[in-house]
């Protein structure tokens, strides 16, 4: 077998962490829920990797609150490639170990392209995903992420105010975004290893690679703006004015198709 | 003479930088001059300045091509506050230097408090603007800024590639946002050091101090996600919506005023 042959047969899994408990948005209204256009957020980020023909399989991580609505959606929209809706952690970190915990019992090849993205990042666009894919054949990580229009400022605790230590250049100051990108077995050693750290607190997957596997680069895919973190309610209406500008005849085709079905057209 | 007096009399002069090219937006149709529920952006940031009851004289900062119109907009919208309308540089740095040097020629005082804002942050909040100034009173540099909500990635470029450096911890994590405050002595001195570096190229005022005064704490005062900047086209949905959920009956009152005056009520 050739290396392409091997490459060709490298399966793409697409991990979809669904599992926040949303404390900076709503408890009582889990943000993967909220409809953007009459879709669920959640349902617009399984949607991009369903709709990739590059992916092969899904797996979604949830938490009790939003298991069942998850697993309706799933069900209702007839997502093909969702193989296990699992339960993930109190950690964002938890959820991770719990998909690679399945994966790595499910059988998953050590070369497999695991592209782990946050639920709450409904527009993924399919040129990053596929870019992501592209990039591992080239490096074992790799995250999508943005250049910050922003300085970034690093702070330290300086009693009861924070106050600035350092301030990095903006042109290597860049805004961490999902899909980041794995080989199965890149992803596996990380985790490994950070487990045997008691002060283990990675907000961030490519965190876990970047700490803990110094010596693995981890190469940057272009993101974009669009491609936004719905994190608190202040966040919503950039979300449906991009919900808006992807799919503005969402509802319209939805009403066109209500009839054609009643008419059987 | 006690401080108390001394400090009270401490004028604040707010500088309002308006002499980007835009260059990431469209050079053709500047930024500052967009109009945001029919007032140009500029307008918005000038006139934060102009209501706070608390800040003395504004100073804006220009290029050659928005010079005539922010001239005109200053003098249609009786802002009385702006003393001086003046011409900026080619890098930001070059424009925080010119407004320092007419301060100084005008003879403005060593504990001058200066607040520097970019005109492209259109929505900055009257308790931002208050929360600068007083701040001063404890530092002598401060800056409004915001949580990373996004974990932040910091990089350096590999061959063709840009990879990962290092990731900061999210919780020390900020993205800068203006007003950024200043004693007048300490914003002096920390640029008169910097002129020194044949390297210096800050994209943020609040780098010089810490970069060329690093024993002077730089605190940080509470941004918001609404304090958002005008960088590209992409930025505009948001900024629209902003400015509709601040300002939604602007353009009725407008109307109401025409009729009202033409009808000498």
């Amino acid at each position: 077998m050739t290396t392409q042959e091997n490459e060709a047969q490298a399966p793409v899994v697409a991990v979809v962490l669904a599992a926040g408990a949303g404390v900076r948005f709503d408890p009582q209204n889990p943000k993967q829920l909220v409809a953007l256009n009459g879709k669920p957020i959640v349902g617009w980020s399984i949607e991009a990797f369903e709709n990739n023909e590059n992916v092969d399989d899904i797996v979604v991580v949830v938490n009790d609150t939003v298991h069942a609505a998850v697993e309706e959606l799933v069900n209702t929209a007839g997502y093909g490639k969702v193989r296990a809706i699992i339960k993930g952690g109190a950690e964002r970190s938890d959820s991770t170990e719990a998909a690679l915990a399945l994966l790595e019992e499910a059988g998953i090849p050590e070369n497999a392209k695991l592209l782990i993205h946050d639920a709450v990042r409904p527009f993924v666009s399919q040129q990053q995903i596929n870019a992501c894919i592209d990039v591992l054949n080239e490096f074992t990580a790799a995250t999508v992420a943005c250049p910050s229009t922003d300085t970034i400022l690093l702070t330290q605790d300086l009693g009861d105010r924070e106050t600035i230590k350092s301030v990095p250049e903006r042109r290597h100051s860049f805004r961490a975004q999902t899909p980041q990108a794995f080989r199965f077995s890149t992803i596996r050693r990380a985790y490994d290893k950070a487990a045997g750290d008691p002060d283990f607190q990675p907000t961030d997957d490519t965190r876990v690679v970047v700490d803990y596997l110094p010596n693995e680069p981890v190469a940057i895919v272009a993101g974009s703006p669009m491609n936004m973190k719905v994190t608190t309610q202040d966040d919503m209406p950039l979300a449906q004015a991009i919900a808006q500008t992807i799919a503005p005849n969402d509802a319209k085709e939805q009403v066109r198709r209500m009839f054609s079905d009643a008419l059987g057209m």
